[in-house]
């Protein structure tokens, strides 16, 4: 299968697509962009990611490239030249290219547009079945991560001390010890019978797939609390779990090498990752 | 003149110089870089420069991509190409290509090294004469401005409330009151008959000018106190100015509208300027 990307307008065979050097992502990190999960030709939660992005963008003081309905005919016609009816889909949104300078270009400049699509790569059985093991690192990022930017030099810093220690993701830990979310994940513990997790602010990323999990708790009638939690309190948690858009609802037995309950998934964790299962083949 | 970029071995046209969609220094700024004066063929402060790429690359787990050597004979080439005697060298090292994934990739990769040179500009005769102003603004960047990466958007979007101001810089204050640096430049008081300036730690980049003009202070036998000051400490100072590879030594007259002394730039101000354009000379 050819694998074709697009590139500012243009589709073309990705081991060729490139943007200039002098691209503002490339040069200050002056981007953002969002990770979404086509399945079977729809957009999964489609309308908080663009609604999401246009946020993101709207922070940084720039506007949507074009309308949402020109983004997603865009993306059919990526799909179809993939000859993709499922992927992860990847949307980078720049300030554009000009002559490298701190400041924003005095002339409009057209913002850089960058879509990939790969295989949709679903989180393996056995990881979801057994759960998975965070460790806790320092929060060293900006102080808004809310806006999702390619500003992210920290978190893979972050995720790659996880790599190093063989456990699936690191739990970003602040100054006040509060656990603000993982390096691409959001952060979620089961504690007194309600569902923890930290409220949207700009200390974390509000999590496409935290707010539909949100939803679907609340639909189900569970107790929510949308609050901050100590990395204590998650090491003393029943359950804990994260989520994201490519590991969808993933249980942790262990923080810091120390069991979370009997140490394997607990029920309520798999009750909703069940649920959000539901969720993605119902969506449209 | 045909303007001529390096880009990963190659030297290209600079309208077609470009880099993968999938360049780690794009997806995630996973790069670092250097901005290095050359003047009359020589590059300004070398191997200060050399010395911090090499620690910037090493604080995110990389290693030179090639020696110094062999970078400065790569520059002649560009300069020689480019039939430039004098400019800006921008360097950016990336950690290269490889599908999306926090992770380090796990096969080497070879590093992106991207340079470009552009034409000198010696910071405006009538901005040094007269002083430039700077405003506060909250300091909202990670943890580790000392390493010299492109993971730069907090700086540019504060260097841009400063643009909207219609003011020449913008400086950081810490939670705790003190001033860490400017978007671009180190921060510099003269206060108590003493030139203060924050001390190199994680807070902020070391500037090579900083560390230049900390040599020439030094060897003048002036009183130097390395320490954090507060924005208070400064809008009380006699004298205030800031340094960059491009800004040389600015005298900064007014800060969040208030005059500095008498709001003209200072007698030593003046004196340390014209000791680095002596320095900038002299260099070799």
């Amino acid at each position: 299968m050819p694998r074709i990307s697009y590139v500012n307008g243009q589709y073309v065979r990705h081991a060729v697509a490139a943007v200039h050097i002098e691209d503002r992502g490339y040069q200050f990190s002056d981007a953002v962009y969002e990770v979404i999960a086509i399945i079977d030709g729809r957009l999964v939660d489609e309308t908080l990611h663009f609604e999401r992005l246009e946020r993101s963008l709207r922070e940084i003081g720039m506007e949507m490239p074009f309308s949402r309905a020109h983004f997603v005919l865009k993306i059919r016609e990526l799909l179809r030249l993939n000859r993709s009816r499922s992927g992860s889909l990847y949307i980078q949104v720049s300030r554009g290219v000009a002559p490298r300078d701190h400041k924003f270009p005095k002339a409009p400049v057209r913002p850089g547009v960058v879509m990939t699509v790969k295989p949709l790569r679903l989180p393996p059985a056995e990881l979801v079945e057994k759960g998975v093991e965070v460790i806790s690192v320092p929060d060293i990022r900006w102080k808004r991560p809310d806006i999702k930017s390619v500003s992210l030099l920290p978190n893979i810093l972050a995720k790659e001390d996880a790599v190093r220690k063989g456990v699936y993701e690191a739990w970003l830990v602040a100054d006040d010890g509060t656990v603000t979310e993982g390096t691409s994940t959001n952060a979620w513990i089961i504690a007194g019978g309600a569902i923890v997790t930290r409220a949207a602010g700009h200390e974390i990323l509000n999590g496409v797939t935290r707010l539909a999990l949100l939803d679907i708790a609340r639909a189900e009638g569970l107790k929510i609390e949308e609050r901050a939690f100590t990395l204590d309190e998650a090491l003393a948690a029943d359950e804990a779990f994260l989520t994201s858009t490519s590991a969808f609802v993933m249980p942790i037995v262990r923080i810091d090498g120390k069991d979370i309950g009997d140490g394997s998934p607990g029920p309520k964790t798999r009750a909703l990752a069940k649920s959000y299962g539901t969720h993605l083949r119902q969506d449209a």
